[in-house]
């Protein structure tokens, strides 16, 4: 954890209901050597669903490789999220250690291993040790329930703030509550930055179509967030249905309430996923880059993804630069079909540049005005189709160097 | 130009040979408000055949899409480059300057326009304003003849060295020259870290085997170097044969001195593109990542790249630390085949993980002095298959940022 918070951290902390059949618990396993809760520990009720979305490296961690297994199972009855070891590139002991947390947790919840679920963060190389995951698990087991805070806090790494959001939506005539909790993305040294993210709801979802909407849910999210373009081995976001409310269940969408259901999730995943862009590396500016006029949506989001990983734009709106020509140069490197001279370019919703030219006389001083404010909207419409994506995320500034090259190992 | 010489810059400046049929000169277009040469006019002997490799950019410059068009040709008699203005995204006044220079420099020569060639750098946005090009360009005809050294720095913009380098090779038991100077990659607000390179050779090479042998020399070279991922819409490398030198014609890699010559080509061209790596912005170290054991060559120059260009890496060398774990990271990343308990990754020549595990007491002493050093050495192994890469790149430093960020336009 950092003593310093990021400058945009939300100013307040919401309030997470409670979640019918979800009872968290955390304890001190010491992973590293700090005095904080570093293992969580979550009792899910029989019958909870589970679906997943992970990391597309093509070295994840053990933790991954054991959830995509699992995954297959569809129910859950436990998770455990260790912070401060990311047990990743640790072979076969690595593995153990995983093993050994399934053989402990489906004991004590008395079900089979595959409804375990298991994720750690942290220093990687280093395999999780044993004998702390055993004691703090089994301290864990005997602690209180917690409540969601102290859930959110407990697997953050070099997290400036607990990161925390809620929703609802009515089904058949009822509310269902959805609460998640993310982490990310900071950097423990020699660690990486790791997401992970955990959402709890009451509804009863059958699983493979939970599968199916956190899948919508995460593309529009935390699959279009980035800080420095760099995939962990080991992200993970697993959404939780207990089926624990009075709602009807939910398994495709001609049923009632499940609209309301995805956008719920939905917009979940996008609250989520902006707190861990509103914690990035030195983050000092919260950037939302809007394609439209593209070849398609996946296009559009190509684009966007580009502009967003660019370090000269980035660093342009560290220097608050409404530095156009950087957001042209990276429309151009994405490799999609796009065409100069019909690029519409703006920045705080003012155009600055139209038609492959600069909009003569433009007015820069509400341009000027929305770059030294903490959250920045580029528009780009490339003029050729309908094709439309949003991302999110952060600029590059000192604060990016300090935190991942001032170390020495 | 930065008043700062980088910390990579070679310590001597190689004495580059005459190459018979290429005379340069250089004069005052005072595209920007500075004292100093900014524009190049080269003459060449008639009957010299042109290649080029341009910019992949979707958004490119007059210039770029000129110069694919006139290489169709296949000959040149004349070469303009513009330093300070990139005449990028000007719409229709940007090409007519372009049109402009066409028609002065191919008056001045007697040949067609598509045998002149034109490049410019520098800020983008603003038309190149067509009086200063003219009168620049009238005052560079009736200029001496000038050197090398003079033409390299008349290229530059915040380059903060001239790029220059020489080779040679014997065909049909004549010696031919190359000479080739490069520009690249500073930054001039508001502009984007152009590439330009040109390369001059008395050999004499029928047009469509420079194409092809260009196009090999380039792949291992210029295509294998970043400096942070960004690719500028005006990228261009050319390359002229004079065949002012005795030696016999190629037309063929059957020919006498064809593989000579194309290993000499192959040879300037990394040259060069290590010379652009190495006044990287705000680079403090040389890095040389060697790739072996994928899939193919191609998925191992993908992994390259993807060390290459993540800042979690660059950062890491930039603060001396041999962070293995972040290299695994970026291979996990690159989407490529590769198995976490396969790969091997060594810093300096010390192996430092090994099949997916750290190696349990690696000698750290030599790998901590590597780190210290500005030459740093990163060999992986994906343990798959016999696909090698090489590719270079430079850390990233708070002086990047202060180049790119510390900017208010």
């Amino acid at each position: 954890m950092s003593d310093k918070l990021s400058p945009l951290a939300p100013a307040q902390t919401p309030v997470l209901p409670e979640i019918g059949g979800v009872t968290c618990r955390v304890a001190r396993a010491r992973y590293k050597d700090w005095n904080r809760c570093d293992l969580t520990f979550v009792e899910l009720a029989a019958g909870t669903a589970v679906a997943g979305v992970l990391t597309s490296s093509k070295c994840p961690s053990p933790e991954v490789e054991w959830c995509r297994e699992a995954l297959r199972g569809g129910t859950a009855r436990g998770l455990v999220v260790n912070a401060g070891n990311a047990n990743a590139f640790t072979g076969a002991r690595g593995k153990e250690a995983v093993q050994l947390i399934l053989s402990l947790a489906s004991e004590r919840l008395g079900c089979t291993e595959n409804e375990i679920f298991v994720s750690s963060t942290g220093v990687i190389g280093v395999p999780l040790p044993t004998d702390k995951a055993k004691a703090g698990l089994k301290t864990a087991f005997e602690a209180p329930a917690c409540g969601w805070e102290e859930a959110a806090a407990t697997i953050m790494t070099t997290d400036t703030f607990p990161k925390m959001a809620t929703a609802s939506a009515v089904v058949g005539g009822t509310t269902v509550h959805l609460s998640g909790i993310v982490k990310g993305s900071g950097m423990i040294a020699p660690d990486m930055a790791t997401m992970l993210g955990y959402i709890f709801t009451d509804a009863a979802v059958n699983a493979a179509f939970l599968q199916k909407m956190l899948s919508v849910a995460t593309a529009s999210s935390f699959n279009c967030i980035t800080v420095d373009s760099d995939t962990s081995t080991s992200d993970t976001v697993l959404a939780f249905a207990t089926g624990q409310s009075s709602a009807p269940a939910l398994a495709s969408f001609e049923d009632n309430g499940a609209d309301a259901f995805q956008a719920a999730l939905s917009d979940l995943c996008l609250q989520l996923s902006h707190l861990v862009v509103r914690d990035g590396e030195g983050a000092s500016k919260f950037i939302e880059i809007a394609v439209t006029g593209a070849d398609s949506d996946d296009s559009a989001k190509r684009i966007a993804l580009s502009i967003a990983n660019s370090p000269l734009v980035k660093t342009a709106i560290a220097g608050e630069d409404a530095n156009w020509g950087r957001v042209v140069m990276a429309v151009g490197k994405a490799g999609e079909p796009a065409d100069r001279d019909r690029l519409t370019i703006g920045f705080g919703g003012v155009t600055v540049a139209r038609d492959g030219l600069v909009v003569p006389d433009y007015d820069e001083a509400p341009v000027s005005e929305h770059l030294k404010g903490s959250e920045i909207d580029i528009a780009v419409d490339i003029g050729l189709g309908s094709g439309k994506a949003k991302v999110w995320t952060c600029d590059l500034t000192h604060g990016y160097i300090d935190i991942n090259a001032d170390y020495r190992s």
